[in-house]
């Protein structure tokens, strides 16, 4: 691995030690075991339960100016729809050395609304590690969750002089294992519309459409196909919500997509169906077939 | 298991030594060491290396009257199009103590094809194991394949007095692990129209809908929700197209589910995208999310 201690941050504060928040606490923990891990959150409970699992060396309830010594990165870990403001609120007690970073699946929102203020505008670079699982929680946190993981970052505005925080933000994820790509926050929204958020959804619909009374004949097909459906739907909401138009458009393209099977079915054009089913497979084919997760 | 020897098939013939009809083969082969095994197929190469690779007892290019002595079931592991041909080609030949059945995830047209002769009618029950997995061929067999599997049993006509073949046929897949329940094909084929064809519209749609440039940006869930999208386009061509007026509403109500979400979406009535992923969860909570393959 050789992981360059010196250069890692002395700090690494987790606002939100959940899913997320919990496996970059386990990651800094094993990796660079002389960095301070700080946990952030309402509960203390949580919390307490978090260091004695071994994740955290310290813990608060805030993030105050005192926890923010020497070379810190602040990672919020919450849901998409909290995250500008507790940036806003970090980054009007923090010193120019400090790096906000973010974890969310939804980047132009959190970007524009954080733009509007010019100290935390120079101090958060967004970031999105391509990670996570349907369940919830630092109890399935793991040190390995973003091994061989594509994390995008993103600069809220790449005229502007960042540069310096962009390699530290990209040199964090990576030193946890991330494989690192720099976008535009749009760019990332309209792209994880189509790879993430329409998938939940598509997840959902199918779920649904089966329903209660019919999941004894399901296969094993259904269950991976709806996996990720089980994902908390309050969370999800925030996701849908935060990139909005990407995911109408990511929609509107699957139901175009979905109609077009329709017809072709109807209109007994079977060659045609099948020319949409192997283009999908040979698309997929591209992908291995383990579950990784 | 208190597998019972006496009651059991002399022979199992299987027609299509593929994925399903390899993992026939292999389960019986472990469970009931005293039945001949008789694969047939159109490749010799292929039947062949199913006997090396220890899956049958015999092989033949056509399914012929001397193959059909003593208490013989004949299982049908074709593709669905191919199906009640192929029943009708056996029974023109087979005597009356011949069980035939099939695996196909497709029942009605199967069967009103069948039943318009009397003989056939007479020696088939449909079957419909619901197991399988994306990679076709006998080399992906698995003597276990069925463990635990729901299979469906479905009478041509239930007035007619088929009930010891319902039975013997029941008895066969109970035999290799499975739960059977039956059903008519009418209902088999409005249930797995929700529970497995439209996933699989839905996974290559899923597929399509992101592409070939943006694959790198998926993650785990994607990968999930679209393992299926791999499999042959031809069978699932077949599949679709056989059971085409069920599939062709299962579509429609995937189409009205994703316009609710494109609308509420749009209307920024995010408390309905909550209601409407909060039913998916509730729903798909009733199935373990561990992949069983």
């Amino acid at each position: 691995m050789g992981h360059s201690e010196k250069q890692f941050e002395d700090r690494v504060i987790i606002v939100g030690v959940g899913l997320i928040g919990g496996s970059i606490a386990a990651a800094v923990r094993e990796r660079f075991p002389k960095s301070a891990v700080i946990g952030v959150g309402r509960s203390e409970d949580r919390l307490r339960a978090a260091m004695e699992a071994g994740l955290l060396t310290e813990w608060a309830t805030e993030c105050s100016v005192e926890l923010m010594q020497g070379k810190t990165i602040v990672v919020v870990c919450l849901p998409v729809h909290l995250i500008a403001d507790q940036v806003l609120s970090i980054a009007s007690v923090a010193h120019d050395g400090v790096l906000i970073t973010d974890a969310g699946s939804v980047k132009a929102a959190v970007c524009s609304a954080i733009q509007e203020c010019e100290i935390a505008a120079r101090l958060f670079i967004g970031s999105h590690p391509i990670a996570g699982g349907e369940n919830g929680g630092f109890e399935h946190a793991e040190a390995g969750l973003f091994e061989s993981k594509v994390c995008v970052v993103s600069q809220i505005n790449s005229a502007t002089p960042g540069s310096d925080r962009l390699e530290r933000v990209s040199q964090f994820w990576r030193e946890l294992g991330c494989d690192v790509t720099e976008m535009s926050p749009e760019k990332h929204d309209h792209i994880l519309a189509l790879t993430s958020h329409l998938p939940h959804v598509m997840a959902a619909v199918t779920t649904t459409a089966v329903g209660h009374e019919h999941l004894a004949l399901t296969g094993s097909g259904f269950r991976d196909t709806t996996r990720i459906a089980s994902g908390n739907a309050a969370l999800w909401r925030a996701i849908l919500a935060g990139n909005r138009g990407e995911v109408i458009s990511a929609i509107r393209l699957a139901e175009d997509l979905l109609c077009k099977y329709r017809v072709a079915l109807q209109q007994e054009e079977d060659g045609k169906v099948e020319a949409l089913l192997d283009a999908a497979v040979k698309c997929r084919s591209q992908l291995g077939s383990e579950s990784v997760d």
